[in-house]
C-alpha cells in the first residue's frame, strides 16, 4: 500500500501550526473585542439547507462534497460558514439576541479540480451580523476588517478594504435588459457576474470575450458568453471602470452619481455607499484604507447588497519587480435573502470571512510574527536502567516551563544526537555511568557549532570534540536552563 | 424550506466554546512540554489508506462517512486521528526525527446510528510516539495522561488509568484454538473482543451470551454470538476478572502469572506489565492513578499491545446514588502493525487520544474552570445620526480590553433594552439628547436588580424607575468601567 493524500488536501507542520494559531487567537479576540460571539456548527449539513450559492457552475458535482447518510438524505461538507448560520439563526431565532453578532472559525470544503495554490479543503474566519438593515452594520463589518489586517501586523497602505453594491450591478442589468424578468433575468445576471468576476484573471480583453460570444482558454477548452451585443459590452465595461483611477471616497461617490441615478435601484446602491463613507469618515478612516470600486463583484450568489473584498497590494522591490502574496484575502458582503430562505419574514444579513490560508502565507512575509518556537531540551536515555531518572530531571525541567523531553529510542549515542539535530534542540542533557559516578550531567550546547552528527562514532570521541559543553552538578541543572531558555 | 441539523451533528454555544478552548490550551501547552510536536493532517483520506479498524461491524458502511472525488476514487472522512498519522510517518519517514512525537486535536467523524450522547461528528486530541518498541514509550504515554487529567483540575482519585495487553488476551486465544490460524484465528478474535467490549455496558451475563450462542437484545435484534463452549467461555471470563479486586500493580502482577506464564506470548505482555509497572514505581505515580485491569480491551482493532483507557470514577451523592459523568474520556495503546501497513519495515507506534466532547462534559462537574466570560458593554444606538460618536466610544473602551458593542439595529429603546438583556451585558451605556447636551453619558448597571425590559415602555420612565445608574462625564467613561470589569 501507497501513502498517499488525496489531491487538493494538505498537511501543515508544527511551526506553521503555531504562527497560525498565534494569528487565529489574535483575531478571535479582535472580533470578540466588538461583541462577536464565537458559534461552533457542525461540518455536514442537509444539502438542500446549505443551498446553490457557489460560483462557478462548470465545477464538479456544483464544488460542493456530497453524499448520502444512512437514512438516504443528501448531505454535504460545508462550502462556508454563511450558509451553515442562516440555518442556525433561523433554527434558533426567538432565542437570540436581535442583531444577532457571531464569530465562526473552521474548516471548508469545496469540490474543486485542485491546482497550485487551490486547495479543496482551508479554513475560514468569520463575522457576521444578522437582522440589521442599517449600514452602519456593513461599516462595522468593514471596520473591523480594516483593523484585523492592522492588528496582524500588515503595514499600512499595503492593504485595502475595496467596496461595491450588488444593487449597482442589478442597476445596470436593467438598464442592460429591460424586457427582461425573474429566472431568464437571474440566468443572465449570473453570467454577466461571473465573467467580470474574472477581471483580475483575464484581464479586460478575456471579460470582454465572455460578455460577448464566448472565450477559448489556453487548453482549447470553450466558456460559452452573455452574448452582448458591443454596446451593452461598453457599458459593463464603463461601469467596471468608473472608479478605476480614483483613489478618496468622495470623488468615487461623485463618479458613481453617472451610473446611480439612473433608476431606483441605482439610487438606493449610491445612498448605501454614501452613508457608508459618511460614518468611516467621521471615524477619520483613510481613503487608503477603504476604497470604493466598481469592478469588485465577489463571487458567492448571495450577495444582494454591499460586497468587500479585503486585498494586500502587489509589493515592488529595488528592481520594480512584484514580489510576495498579494490579491484577495478575505471578502463578504450583505445577503439580504439568505436566513429568509427558512422564513416569511425578511432576515438580512452582513459578514466578512478571512481566508485563514491565503491570509497566514501573505503574513509570512511582513515577518511580524516571533516564528521562533521553544525547541526541547533533549534527554539521552544511554542506559534503559536509568529511565526513571531521566524522566525525574525532565519533569523537573517542565514545571518550570521548559520543553522537555527524553529520547524514547533504543539506539545508540550517534542516533540520540541525531534526533536532538532533527528536533533542532539547542541543549542536550548527558547523564552516563562517568556523570553519575560524579553526581554531574553534562550540558552540549548544539547551537555553539551545530554538530555533524553523522561524523560522531563514539561517546568518547565525541565528547573531546566538543566545545560547548559543561559539566555541572545534577541540582543545577534547572538554574543553568532556566537562565537560557526564553519561556 | 425548514432549518435543520443533520441527526447526531450539534451546534456548539459562545460560552461552551470559551471553555473548550481553555481545556484544549492546557492539553495542547501540556503535551508540548513533553516534546510531542503538532500536526495537522486533512480531514478526508483515500479510504484505502485509512483502513478498516472500528470496532463494530454492524454499522452502516463501515461506521465511515465515505464518497467518490470528481476522480471516481473512493475517499472518507478520518473516523481518528492515528490512521491519517500512520500515512503521513510513512509519507516522511526519512525526514522525520526517529522517535516521532506528535500531538494533534482534530474533528472526526463516525457513520454509526445517532443516539442520545453518541454523536457522528467529535473532536480527539491525541498524542503518539512513533519508531520506538521501548516500553519507556508506553509508560510516557500513560504518565502524560494521567496527568492531563489531574492538570485539568479533576480531583486525586476520581480517574484512574487502566492498563491491559493485547498479546495476554492473543496469548489465551491461543490456548482456546492451539488448531486455527490466520484469517480464521483473526475473526474468532475479533468477535471475542468485541463481546468482551461490551462487558462495561452487558454485564457478565450479556458477555457470556455474546461468547456462546448470540444475544436478542432489547429491540428484538439478535447478535451471532462466537459459539464458544462452557468451558471456553469459563476461561474468557475468568481471564476477564483476573485483577477484579485488585487495586495495587505489584499485587495484579503477582495475580497475571496464573494466566501469562502459560505461553510465550503470556509471557512477553507479562514483561511489558512488569516494566510499565518499574518505571511508574520509580516516578512514584501512585497505584489509584494507573491501574492493571484485565478486563479492559479497547474497541480499534490495530493495538497489538499494552492498551490504556483513562477513566472518571463514579461519584456518589449523599443518599449512596451515583451522579455525574463517569466512565471513559480517552484510550490509546501500542499499533505495530499501523505504520507497517505502508512499509516493508517494522514501524512501531503507540499512542492515546482524548475524548473532547465527554471530558469536557466531565469537566464541567468539576468547575474548576472559571466559566465566567467577560460580557459586553451596550452602547445604545438611540440617534443614528450620532452613530459616529457611538462608535468612538466603543473604540476608546476596546482600546483597554473591554468588549463594546453599539447596538445595530433601528428599533427603539426598548428592544436595545432587551438585546442588551438577552448578550447578558451588565453595563449599558445611554447618549440620548439630553446627555449629550450636558457632554455626559448614563451608565446603568443592570446586574443590580436585572430589569424586566418588557415593562418599558418610553425613555424617560425607564430612566425614572432605574436606581442603578449614574450620569458621568462623558470623559470618565472609560476610568469609570475599566474600574469595574474584570478582563
Amino acid at each position: 500500500m501507497k501513502p498517499r493524500k488525496v489531491r487538493g488536501f494538505e498537511d501543515v507542520y508544527a511551526q506553521d501550526i503555531s504562527v497560525l494559531s498565534t494569528m487565529l487567537e489574535c483575531l478571535q479576540a479582535h472580533y470578540r473585542l466588538y461583541g462577536f460571539e464565537p458559534l461552533y456548527t457542525p461540518s455536514i449539513e442537509y444539502s438542500d439547507v446549505l443551498g446553490k450559492f457557489l460560483p462557478d457552475d462548470d465545477r464538479p458535482n456544483d464544488g460542493v462534497f456530497s453524499f448520502q447518510d444512512d437514512a438516504e438524505q443528501w448531505v454535504s461538507l460545508r462550502y462556508d460558514l454563511t450558509a451553515p448560520l442562516a440555518r442556525y439563526v433561523a433554527e434558533n431565532y426567538d432565542n437570540l439576541p436581535k442583531p444577532f453578532k457571531r464569530q465562526q472559525t473552521g474548516t471548508v470544503w469545496r469540490n474543486e479540480k485542485p491546482g497550485p495554490g487551490r486547495l479543496r479543503e482551508f479554513s475560514q474566519c468569520d463575522i457576521d451580523i444578522i437582522g440589521s438593515t442599517s449600514m452602519a452594520s456593513d461599516t462595522e463589518i468593514i471596520i473591523v476588517a480594516a483593523r484585523a489586517l492592522e492588528k496582524l501586523g500588515i503595514p499600512s497602505q499595503q492593504y485595502r478594504i475595496a467596496v461595491n453594491n450588488r444593487k449597482l450591478m442589478d442597476s445596470l442589468l436593467m438598464r442592460l435588459f429591460p424586457l427582461q424578468k425573474g429566472a431568464e433575468l437571474t440566468a443572465q445576471k449570473t453570467t454577466i457576474l461571473r465573467a467580470v468576476d474574472k477581471l483580475d484573471r483575464l484581464g479586460i480583453t478575456g471579460v470582454t470575450q465572455l460578455l460577448g460570444q464566448g472565450r477559448k482558454d489556453e487548453s482549447g477548452d470553450f466558456t460559452k458568453g452573455a452574448n452582448l451585443n458591443t454596446s451593452q459590452i461598453d457599458m459593463v465595461l464603463d461601469f467596471l471602470t468608473t472608479t478605476n483611477t480614483i483613489k478618496d471616497r468622495k470623488s468615487a461617490l461623485k463618479a458613481l452619481e453617472n451610473i446611480a441615478h439612473k433608476n431606483a435601484l441605482g439610487e438606493e446602491a449610491w445612498h448605501e455607499f454614501f452613508r457608508i463613507d459618511n460614518l468611516l469618515s467621521a471615524l477619520h478612516i483613510p481613503d487608503w484604507q477603504v476604497q470604493f470600486d466598481t469592478s469588485i463583484v465577489r463571487g458567492l450568489d448571495y450577495y444582494t447588497g454591499p460586497v468587500f473584498e479585503a486585498e494586500l497590494l502587489p509589493q515592488k522591490n529595488d528592481t520594480d519587480k512584484i514580489v510576495g502574496v498579494s490579491g484577495a484575502v478575505g471578502g463578504g458582503g450583505r445577503y439580504d435573502g439568505l436566513v429568509s430562505r427558512f422564513s416569511k419574514n425578511i432576515i438580512p444579513g452582513v459578514g466578512f470571512s478571512i481566508g485563514v490560508t491565503r491570509l497566514f502565507h501573505a503574513l509570512k512575509q511582513y515577518m511580524e510574527y516571533d516564528f521562533s518556537v521553544q525547541t526541547p531540551v533533549i534527554i539521552l536515555a544511554l542506559e534503559q536502567d536509568f529511565m526513571a531518572e531521566y524522566f525525574k530531571l525532565a519533569d523537573e525541567l517542565r514545571q518550570d516551563g521548559i520543553i522537555a523531553d527524553v529520547y524514547m529510542g533504543e539506539s545508540g549515542m550517534r542516533a540520540q544526537m541525531k534526533y536532538a539535530d532533527k528536533r533542532q534542540a539547542r541543549f542536550v542533557i548527558i547523564e552516563g555511568e562517568d556523570e553519575r559516578k560524579q553526581n554531574v550531567v553534562t550540558i552540549k550546547d548544539l547551537d555553539k557549532g551545530r554538530i555533524v552528527s553523522q561524523s560522531i562514532s563514539d561517546n568518547t570521541q565525541w565528547r573531546q570534540n566538543q566545545e560547548a559543553q559543561v559539566k555541572i552538578p545534577k541540582n543545577d541543572v534547572l538554574a543553568y536552563l532556566s537562565k537560557r531558555i526564553k519561556k
